[in-house]
């Protein structure tokens, strides 16, 4: 593609961005489409020859766009924000131009210097210890799992890295700790870390559903007298289903005084840190061997860029460092090399967008912004607590209201929990079928919960409104009246 | 940021990419900065309130650009092509506007679907049989970590990811088998997925630097008799240091007559098999349970975006699938749910990049352009054999050549080996430090080799001249003469 037919065809698209950003609170939330549809409408083998732009941004449009979940809508209160911005996408289009490749200092000094100051930034703007290091991963997931691998290492003296498990099974397994609540990627990496899912003991959580250090201790002792190596705690900072917060203080110094590592999981609630008065939350995080959180979450930084904190980045480079000769440079002792900080040789240039979304906002404009999502959630839950159908199920310290819909309030006779689990399924489908907004659901305990997570970039006051009125108007909400 | 103001820098980003494009063969290829020269230029912490748009792109423009190494330039010629095309970046972009996460099926069904279709295009794109089923992902480093776990769970009976390692100890380690040459991720993902790196079991070469197949059936019989499980061959076709090519048939044959998993590396070279005149790479690639290539690398589209193929789609969702209540749809029995096919929950919608490449050129286009790369890879390998000063170290059956500065040949003297290293360094210095070309080194056996890696989107013919030009006109080959 010559450059003339590039910039023709860029300015289309970037127009068709541009719209579609203002335009996007008229499509449905949710993707009205059936299995398989949007595959029918599409040839099953390839073109043999080359088509037009016209005609692919012609399908674009009619087949794709129709199958989109559009989670940009300032009314998708599903999952978790994958919140976006102007900047961060216009960064996106200058690393996908530059095309570059940051697995090493050389292969552009810019993107790995870049990547060390962002990161840095971000440490402060969390106020957390100059002893932290910082990388950009792609997701929580990859970077949980790294701090399981850095436990693992250390722990055996880096033997398992060496020899595999085979040679340290005399020594017990390993076993690490994280709440009942703690989100499925601990699981799924103590799978590809080979310590086995069986090897997660789920610690016990209070009311709030935040652990409940005591049990954690408990455990860690019971282990260690049946023969058991204590290895990692994993503390959540906003647990996926009700932002739940467990406490750090506590926690990290039961894992000092066991010599286990700790890592703190702070996906989606690490943004919240940046305000003065949220970064309570974080209290007790120096305490942390590391520390995971999503800008690409709750920072205006579209997905991926998942910011990945350790205290030991010796301990980090020596699980993953490899040197063939064909990788090697002059200058590898004077730099950094990212590619020994996780699993991929291959990286994004993920800085850009980072740095450009710090710079046209500056800490405070994010501050503000964090501060309206926040507002809201108190409002909506404030609804929840004064409505005469709905009940909270759990509190809201941050931008996620876990609820349900009770009918029987009213009369002072609970439902069943089955009847209330299948009116609640029933109003979800509604609701989300109506394309008016996303919502996602959880279980608290026994319950099955509504869930609603406020984040999106043009989320106003008056979406939070209409999600309330979407519910509250519901044909199963006035069906009970 | 508003629609307006989105446009407006989204138009001249646009613009800025087009001309990049078009002139970077002006710039050095290596970025010629300092370490720290970047950081240093920059504020060290964030800033506290936002500023404009034009204060960012200027710094862009003044303080990154000059520390990025330029991928795109048609004389990069270092590691591999990360080969780029206007198509991908516009798909890019739309994907960074879209925002979603292709998490699940519902999160996006289009994003699912693509990816689905597209796969399935270059499944048959490659001729392979319709059993493979696709999935994208980062790199080819994960692809290659999720064909070890597979294997691994295969093997156990999927007891290591349920009990770990410590449970499966009494039945001896589990052996990995790749060659010499194979990829460092390999050893990488052993350490990763708790084999150990002393579980590698390194096959000989031949002359060619292709894996001896009577080498590993020996290494397979020797490790069962002392105990050992054999769990995964991984073969390569297009090794990183010469592209050369393991014979997969007679390996495949090995793999199943032992049970063990066959992989196949093709991260680089997988691309050539779309070629008719180069398909036999993979002669035998039916045998294979796992494949991985990169169309990041040389398929023109930018990174990230790795194919991994599977024949047992039904191993890698049992090894990798979760399902928390709180990512549950009614649907889950009915479609693909991408994230139980790796390593990460969140991935980003990379198969509309895909989509618009294999469109927009259409498959015979896409032959053509790779073609001319291995007709000037050819080319440069006479030249190389037909010069008075410079040997061939590898043979060039594709698009990478391995050669060193040889004065001795002259003469009839060859120059000791430490002799040549320090020449061959200080030329690679000398031509790279001029910022005209950019090639890295490799090692073969004993030998210090050059390496010219062809595939740029925009290599053409005079590029190549330029580079051998730019080593014979170097003062270093100069001063012998």
């Amino acid at each position: 593609m010559d450059a003339e037919t590039f910039r023709r065809f860029g300015h289309e698209v970037v127009d068709w961005v541009a719209n579609y950003l203002q335009e996007v609170e008229h499509y449905p939330v949710l993707s009205p489409v059936s299995p398989g549809e949007v595959r029918e409408q599409l040839p099953s083998s390839p073109p043999p020859v080359g088509e037009t732009m016209e005609a692919i941004l012609g399908d674009f449009q009619d087949i794709i766009l129709p199958g989109i979940t559009h989670w940009n809508h300032p009314r998708f209160f599903a999952y978790f924000p994958a919140n976006n911005s102007g900047p961060s996408i216009l960064a996106e289009l200058l690393s996908a131009g530059l095309g570059v490749n940051a697995m090493l200092w050389q292969t552009s000094p810019a993107a790995t210097e870049l990547e060390e100051l962002v990161m840095d930034w971000l440490r402060q703007m969390l106020n957390l210890p100059s002893s932290f290091r910082g990388v950009i991963q792609d997701t929580a997931s990859t970077a949980t799992l790294c701090a399981l691998l850095c436990a693992r290492e250390r722990l055996s003296g880096f033997q398992i890295n060496a020899h595999g498990f085979s040679a340290w099974s005399e020594q017990g397994p390993l076993r690490v700790y994280a709440s009942r609540e703690a989100h499925s990627s601990v699981e799924k990496g103590l799978k590809i870390a080979g310590f086995g899912a069986g090897n997660l003991v789920l610690v016990s959580v209070d009311e709030n559903y935040g652990m409940d250090p005591q049990d954690l201790e408990k455990r860690i002792q019971e282990d260690r007298e049946q023969g058991f190596n204590p290895c990692c705690v994993t503390a959540t900072v906003g647990t996926t289903s009700s932002t739940a917060l467990d406490p750090l203080r506590p926690i990290g110094e039961i894992a000092q005084r066991h010599g286990v590592w700790f890592h703190v999981d702070a996906a989606l609630a690490g943004s919240a840190a940046i305000l003065p008065e949220k970064r309570w939350i974080l209290d007790g995080i120096e305490l942390a061997d590391s520390l995971v959180f999503n800008p690409h979450k709750w920072l205006f930084t579209n997905f991926d860029c998942s910011a990945f904190f350790c205290r030991h980045p010796e301990v980090l480079t020596a699980t993953f460092s490899i040197l063939p000769e064909y990788l090697k440079t002059d200058i590898d002792r004077q730099v950094t090399n990212f590619r020994d900080w996780g699993i991929q040789l291959g990286r994004r240039f993920r800085a850009l967008k980072l740095w450009f979304v710090l710079r046209y906002y500056g800490v405070e404009g994010l501050q503000e912004m964090l501060r309206e999502h926040l507002a809201l959630a108190q409002e909506f839950k404030e609804w929840i607590e004064e409505s005469r159908d709905f009940e909270l199920l759990a509190p809201v310290p941050l931008n996620t209201i876990c609820f349900r819909f009770q009918p029987g309030m009213r009369s002072g006779q609970d439902l069943p929990s089955e009847e209330l689990e299948r009116l609640n399924k029933a109003l979800l489908d509604e609701v989300n079928r109506s394309g008016r907004i996303y919502m996602t659901h959880t279980r608290l305990g026994d319950n099955f919960c509504l869930r609603l997570s406020i984040g999106q970039t043009q989320t106003r006051r008056e979406h939070v409104v209409q999600a309330w009125e979407s519910l509250q108007g519901s044909q199963t909400v006035q069906s009970m009246h």
